[in-house]
């Protein structure tokens, strides 16, 4: 099932995609996609729906974040073997666990602001986790079974923020704009397994990132299980799981950074496809 | 005024501590304090409110975290001159940012849990700051109007998970129960200066942390103006600034670290007294 929440900003109300890719209606039949519907009762009960006789959904309208109120947004760092060899760094020997705000969260077509003073802002197309039930010093084997579904992120980082002002990597991952999730949320029983997903990103036309999440270094069950190691993760947290080779910051022979009226698109067979303009922040 | 929630964990309702320090239940009046409740105007409907028409509380009940629905929890690294002297580190040039995870945010006398394998769980006193309105780009001569209040918060620690096992500080920062909070949010008709107030902690009656926020690096109105630089704080994001001196880790001849069955205070003239039990992590 592809989970999606539409309208305005703000506004959105839940919806599906049906088999013939067209957004279904469910404000009729449910509030919204908080957590407490990401269980996998209430997902099957969704799912048992007959979609034909739900409304359909102007086919123009923005698609926001496909789940409402989302608690924790925590990132891995460096999790693809490609990427590691690229950054020319070794591989970690545990993984690296990071925040972005949830202030940064914004939809699938929506703008990505450059902060103001920004020279370095970079991409990263990643795989979200998104729970369906509650992590608690999980075991590897169970974890996958606490998964809601998937879905696409693109991690933003304003490298010089992130890197060159002092102490963590928050000042570069949770800018506003900086977390685009969506298009969708697939259901586990669509993406049976998160290791075999391709993942790719674009700007202005130029592939840039072509990366596969069988090279992940920690795959997502085991992340799953360490993070909860460190902290509850609970239903409608996301867990972005790391970008594949090919970020601006390390490409040779000069780095390339988001300038504002670029056109990034980013997308995955299995969790659809993200277009972003790109502009640089002014006060409104 | 003095802005509480009581009742058992994830029931809380709201309430105001009037002027004999009896609870009064605001249930009757308004939802919760919600972020949205938190706005100057919404605060002085409450504080017009005649106190003596309210139910009063049983004094036996249990505090909460003081607001609900709080969005972020942002921390503030090394903001003390006297915490950065124990430490032997140089004053920071502009302050470190952190995260704290919003699943450890947990009441002022509930229990603190050890996590699995900790053995280095420090404390940290610190003014909490709880915003009322959205600080963007924020200017520091303005930043002051857009808080509802302050509150004592306890930034617990993991040094070794924070420090040792790779990545950001993250992992010592979040575990669950690490962000005891309250027990009030006093509004600033209260607390009209950020920089006048005392912080102390207690363990098992020895005093370790005597400090006043008049030795702040860098001032809360600074704080609030640039971490809105990097992202924007909204109603009912919680800030918390920094520790004054006396942390267990930084203590000399030999460090102390928190142990199951100590017993924790913490407190300010201003803003309350805590006191937490501290256990070692079990499956329930």
């Amino acid at each position: 099932m592809k989970i999606v929440r539409h309208g305005p900003s703000g506004e959105e109300r839940p919806g599906v995609v049906d088999a013939h890719g067209t957004v279904r209606d469910l404000s009729g039949v449910m509030a919204d996609w908080t957590p407490r519907a990401l269980a996998h009762d209430e997902l099957r009960r969704i799912a048992a729906l007959d979609l034909g006789d739900l409304p359909v959904v102007d086919p123009a309208v923005r698609l926001g974040i496909p789940v409402a109120a989302i608690g924790k947004f925590i990132a891995i760092g460096m999790n693809f073997v490609d990427f590691a060899l690229d950054a020319g760094r070794p591989l970690p020997k545990e993984p690296t666990i990071f925040t972005k705000a949830i202030s940064c969260l914004t939809g699938p077509t929506d703008t990505v602001v450059l902060p103001q003073g920004s020279t370095h802002t970079d991409w990263e197309v990643e795989l979200g986790v998104v729970m369906g039930a509650t992590a608690r010093y999980a075991e590897t084997r169970d974890a996958l079974d606490l998964v809601a579904g998937y879905c696409l992120v693109n991690d933003l980082s304003e490298r010089e923020f992130q890197n060159d002002r002092g102490g963590t990597w928050d000042k570069g991952k949770g800018c506003d704009t900086f977390g685009p999730v969506g298009p969708w949320l697939v259901t586990t029983d669509e993406v049976s397994d998160p290791q075999d997903v391709d993942l790719w990103l674009e700007v202005n036309g130029v592939r840039y990132q072509n990366g596969h999440t069988r090279n992940m270094i920690f795959p997502v069950a085991e992340l799953i299980a360490y993070v909860s190691q460190f902290m509850t993760l609970n239903p409608g947290d996301i867990l972005t799981t790391g970008s594949p080779a090919g970020i601006g910051s390390t490409l040779k022979p000069a780095p390339v950074f988001l300038q504002a009226d670029d056109v990034m698109r980013l997308g995955s067979g299995k969790l659809g496809i993200q277009q972003h303009r790109v502009e640089s922040w002014r006060r409104n």
